[in-house]
């Protein structure tokens, strides 16, 4: 890399699941209209045929005329190739298939036990945990034999145990999880802020909060515009919208979008425990099953539905459809930022600007009441070569006890992985709220979920 | 006190719950049985009648020839008098009457829950801890002012809860909370190694163990007698009596006593975790619900009954005659040792022997693996004025984040009743293992609770 | 207070030492020129006069047609008085007067013994923690009672000491401690920027540096402008000038001025530790007395002077001269910036803007290699009503253990005060590395500073 | 190891050092002496030749018929051959020669230093552990890879270092570290038990002790004999004898003997903390050296002596003649215990039987106020396979603090060895309470001890 005046030249971005549309194409768009970043990016993908069309596309953005960030994409065939020389590394991956997934989301569906996403907690999250946890725990082993110094930017779910992993592996890595389930509680506010109190063009990052819990699971303590408290803001907007609900700042709405959701959970939560949730319902949902997901019938009168996979299928196809579109000059990508915070963050690193934002790290304290190191969701410095996380406080105890079975399970998960031990892993499982099955029935599920799943977990010698 | 030439004389003793049968009757004949102590014991209970008759029968006991330790009993009127000058303070109380305790065990069985004994965990135990934790706030209270010096011996349920609940408001306090499941484990040991390895007169305090775990929820993972590996022999026994049971060593048999039990609990966790459990069945299948209490129908089978409250209403009826009959010289004492090791401590705490054994005490990392001042259940040392917790190591993470989840309740409800919050009493309660049941449902379960025991939970405003 | 967009109306500020000249000026000059505050400044001095004079001259300028910020200074006569109803606390007193100062800085040099300023660690600054420590007991009693939500900033020394004693009192108090040593050292890099790389106005807060320490001792391992990392200049600046010294950002040069400097000690530090200091030269000195202060002829070698008392005393004297002109219109105040921040806090805790900069605060973590709960000196976030510290790493090992010394010092000499032990007093005055006396002469140095100072020990039964 | 009532047979010992005299001759005659135990001894030691007389004296010794424990000592050619199969491994050896002890004893005393023994603590001490260190790196690593679950009984100065060090390089090993200077306080009880209060034949193991410290700097806070508590007793004596001294528990008395002392620092530090010092008075001074080693004429007068390097050697060669006497039957070993519990402990770890005594271990919360994972001694319950540390409380404060001192060096100097680190080596030494230098001279020390000993510094890469 080459600082001259404000600018920085040279910069070596490895994009590992680099043929993936979301994260790859947000990044591609934001370093395009970035004027003060460029060097190259390459793009790894177990799929090297949607890296490569992410290549070209990402080349034809370089060559426009209205870009500001020139960058040079190639595609490479090796996890090392990727890595050597990175300065950055973005860790965006799909761990197995649409296949896996759809066991993991709705297999247990069979048992009675529902998940509105499945990627977290619950007998979802826990299975796609094993077969993530050994690719992680192959990148933390090739980071740290081949850079490093470099920071590494995980977007995969699930996102505490990815995380958790890289720092299990090799603890001087400079990692950090990113998501954005706190910036949409954030258009909340900003919404509200118009329609309750008529203030206007509020910007979502304007929006100060104390961002405390673990991914998907996150809350506000404190929240506040210009110096004004918005906690009063929040129980007004509760208050009034806790039947019919709110989601004035989503584009996706329901019943009518799969992801769509209303706040309901949101509000419910809050009067339950007195903080502000910071997360999506339907992940929040998953926290509190017996609350939210338990009884079948009743899940849509909380404004979520089971998002199915096959909507993430169709999806996926109707983007490979317009990816050939781009690469054939049929349509054109429009330039606009994504809202992530990926460029914002790397400039940061860089020592461009300073930046306080929410991220996924090891607790060393930040969120007392949970245990040192295990990965906390909370807002941390970033400035020249360091992110420093923020000493946040604490949840209400009764809340923090019910995150804690998780955070421990997350723990546990990931040191059944490292000595493949399969016994301790179904403990795990066992041990989730969602799991109200008695012993034979759990481990048949365990053991289907398993099998369904089993091309993805030769690492655990499952046949 | 006066030591004289391995003899303490003019010991105070202040019994608090002085009326009770099962512990002050085992607490005097032990005493009786003990050459080298003297002193007062000043018995004090709300049901000041049962005081006057233990005070009448332990008068009558050191009157008698065949006894070598002569102790002065007495009556008291109010905890004040009880505490002034005592050396050692027994506490052995029963919070409320057969009513609540009827409420705590058998209520949530209409809504599916089923519990064995309804005094540690669960429902029950919750309950039981919202109206113990305000008595023991007072005891504490009165000890820090009237005695602090003294040794406080806890025998009242829910153990953890009343021994954590005095060092919440006194951490200086000498306190130590004794059970004795752990012996009756001990006792398995002795019984099989004359049964399967034919070695006799084994006794149970020879049976080395390392105790870990929390109060009714220990295990062991090393025992020995006499340089030799038990756990050996523990497989062998599992793996014969796995279907049958095992309860050679116990004179309340299931299913003719309805404390009886067979092991089969203790044989399948063992199973399952590979570590030895070390309490009762009926207490470890509270920590397990889903494996063994969730289905109604099969909770037999397991071995165990769920203890009806009516059987503990007739038994101590049945004590009150015999009490009667004792006073008025119709029946006489037995002498023998209760087996208990209250008075071997008390030898110890007085430098009249060292002494190893289990008992509940904050962790000072005597458990790795939970919370720093979590009351946890180990090994200690006694000695001449001071019980030293003794390094126990740490259960398997898989088992042990299971327990955590009753550590941080325990702890929560404790802060919940310090604080009169009774919102977060409830929220505890949700967070048990046992309550599968959604919001409403659990609400009016637990207010149902409240209101079935509220003569007794005048403490948190309840109406 | 009210808030009103961007701007907050009747904040009530207790100024604590409200007579003295340095501190308040500054606040009420920063106060001055800052329009988005207004509100009420209560003067408290137990020198009375003083607090009046600098109520005149804070109404003089709020009388001023060029002052944007509007305050009204009125003096009370009670600690209660000032608290009653504060928004912010500042705490700026002198503990003692010049006399016990003069004790504390000069009479151990009876026994070789030489302090550069003698407020902070060595035989001064353990004397005046010991009449210090009681004083703010007392406040933090006062604040607990009067007015526990108030922000509490405070500059008096011994810096850590004062900060600790008040959460040693009242854990949940919202205090933090200010000093503006390390800006001088931002100044630095400010000013070898210009010179050594002709870089142009450079502001000091431009310099984005990762503090590490404790008050006084406080270090960068991180110091960058705009992305450049500035550690190869701070080498290159530490090289060239390690003969002759570099003063270039003072106004007060050595040998001139009693408190001039030339950071040979802060090039000597660097070239030792590998890390950048972080506080000046006479502070620098007092942690490491056996190289920079053992040997009396060498320490002007050092660049630096023993500031004598009678420099403090002759400053002062002329500043009541000036003050009198000023209450007489003799002469006028100049209206400039302090180069403090106190004011920049206030606004950031009020939520009108951010704010990372170095403070005093308990140890969450922020600084790891140092026991939890001591008050360490690092970068926090400051935002609406919340000051989170930010997670600063550690020193290195070898440096860290000599730290520890005094940290260790400081939470003992509190306990000491706050149990007027005054053996344990001396234990931790023979605990400091510039004493280097055998007991007796150590016991008579302690004896004979207590009785110097005695009238302000009276806390202390000392007579 | 073959069990069998009682007995156990077949033990593997591997005795590194086993040329050596003091600690080898002592086990050889323990293990004589105890008729449970039997097997086979393996003696390793650079110096062959002393092993091999000592294989001799050991196999002579299991000859006689007035012996029951019969063993097979044999030598071994290396550390590898030494461990394969051990079951116990005892490390006792010298760290380079009389040479090298020479310069780490005396060569201070040209700089004015002066260590009474100079193998713990001062400059004597850390280079002293800085060519241990790495042996202890290689021992570690061997146990590991060879004999991972044997149990490690450690009795080479600088006892604490060398236990850390295993620790350090393989957290799991069974590893102890066994000191007898404790014993020596106990028996100071003994004596003065009969002296002063006529009580006849208390054995030194009756004393009943807690213990807290590092090693060398150990001390009781509570002691008893038979419930009567012994600190009246120690509080009588300390005044009693606090001009005149006390010795009548030892054989070796100052001055006649260079290893005498009269307890005259320990009475002296009873009275300053208040607490009970258990450790000889050479090893006491070295952590106080400016109360009692500064001041070269005035060390005497506290009744102890410089112990000359010159009287080990002559002890040394007397041995040597001695050795020979009893390998040519000139001479016969007497057999008498030894007094130290190293067979005892073995034993215990056998499950013979129960055992509570002080050893050196990482402290997992046994000592409060001393970091984790640092090595203390305390009690430990030694059981079945089993060392458990008993939780004993912390010292006053302003005696902690001192010792911390010496706690952060003992950490410091095992990481500059590890990571071969010769200035924090460096650092370390400047930390040491004993080191009153300005930084050249201190520079100069250190570079001429590292030469004087550099034979045994390769290691290092010093030439």
């Amino acid at each position: 890399m080459n600082f001259d005046k404000n600018k920085v030249k040279n910069i070596n971005i490895a994009y590992i699941g680099g043929g993936s549309r979301e994260w790859a194409w947000k990044l591609m768009l934001d370093l395009a209209m970035e004027e003060s970043l460029s060097g190259n990016v390459r793009l790894y993908d177990l799929q090297y045929k949607y890296a490569l069309e992410n290549m070209k596309i990402g080349n034809q953005l370089s060559a426009r005329e209205d870009i500001k960030g020139k960058w040079k994409y190639e595609v490479v065939n090796t996890l090392e190739e990727a890595l050597s020389g990175a300065d950055f590394i973005v860790l965006s991956i799909l761990p197995g298939t649409f296949k896996e997934m759809t066991s993991d989301v709705h297999y247990p569906e069979k048992y009675g036990i529902y998940q509105t996403v499945g990627d977290t907690v619950g007998p979802g999250g826990i299975i796609r945990a094993m077969r993530t946890i050994p690719i992680y725990l192959e990148f933390a082993n090739a980071i740290k034999n081949i850079c490093p110094e470099a920071w590494v930017i995980n977007y995969t779910n699930p996102m505490t145990i990815c995380t958790d992993t890289l720092y299990e592996v090799f603890p001087e890595i400079k990692a950090f999880g990113c998501c954005h389930e706190v910036f949409e509680t954030q258009k909340v506010f900003a919404s509200y802020l118009l329609e309750g109190w008529g203030i206007e063009n509020v910007e979502r990052s304007e929006i100060n909060s104390n961002v405390i819990g673990i991914n998907h699971c996150t809350w506000f303590d404190k929240v506040s515009y210009k110096g004004m408290d918005l906690k009063p803001l929040y129980k007004e907007l509760s208050e009034k919208f806790n039947k019919i609900g709110y989601d004035n700042h989503r584009d996706k709405k329901f019943p009518v979008h799969p992801m769509g959701y209303k706040l309901l959970i949101a509000f419910d939560l809050y009067k339950k425990f007195g903080i502000i949730p910071a997360a999506g319902d339907r992940h929040l949902a998953e926290f509190f099953p017996d609350w939210y997901l338990f009884e079948k019938d009743k899940i849509t009168s909380w404004g979520i539905s089971i998002t199915h996979v096959s909507y993430r299928i169709k999806r996926s196809e109707d983007f490979n459809i317009f990816r050939e579109k781009i690469i054939n000059n049929e349509q054109k990508l429009e330039i606009k930022k994504s809202g992530e915070e990926g460029v914002k963050m790397i400039k940061a690193l860089l020592g461009l600007n300073d930046l306080v934002t929410n991220v996924n790290l090891p607790n060393k304290g930040q969120v007392k009441g949970m245990p040192i190191n295990a990965v906390v969701e909370t807002n941390a410095l970033f400035s020249k070569n360091g992110i420093m996380p923020v000493f946040s406080g604490e949840l209400p105890l009764g809340l923090n006890n019910k995150i804690l079975t998780h955070v421990n399970n997350q723990n546990a998960i990931i040191k059944a992985t490292v000595n493949k031990d399969i016994d301790l892993a179904f403990q795990v499982f066992t041990n989730d709220p969602m799991i109200h099955l008695n012993y034979n029935e759990s481990k048949k599920l365990f053991n289907e979920m398993i099998d369904n799943t089993k091309e993805y977990l030769s690492y655990w010698g499952v046949k």
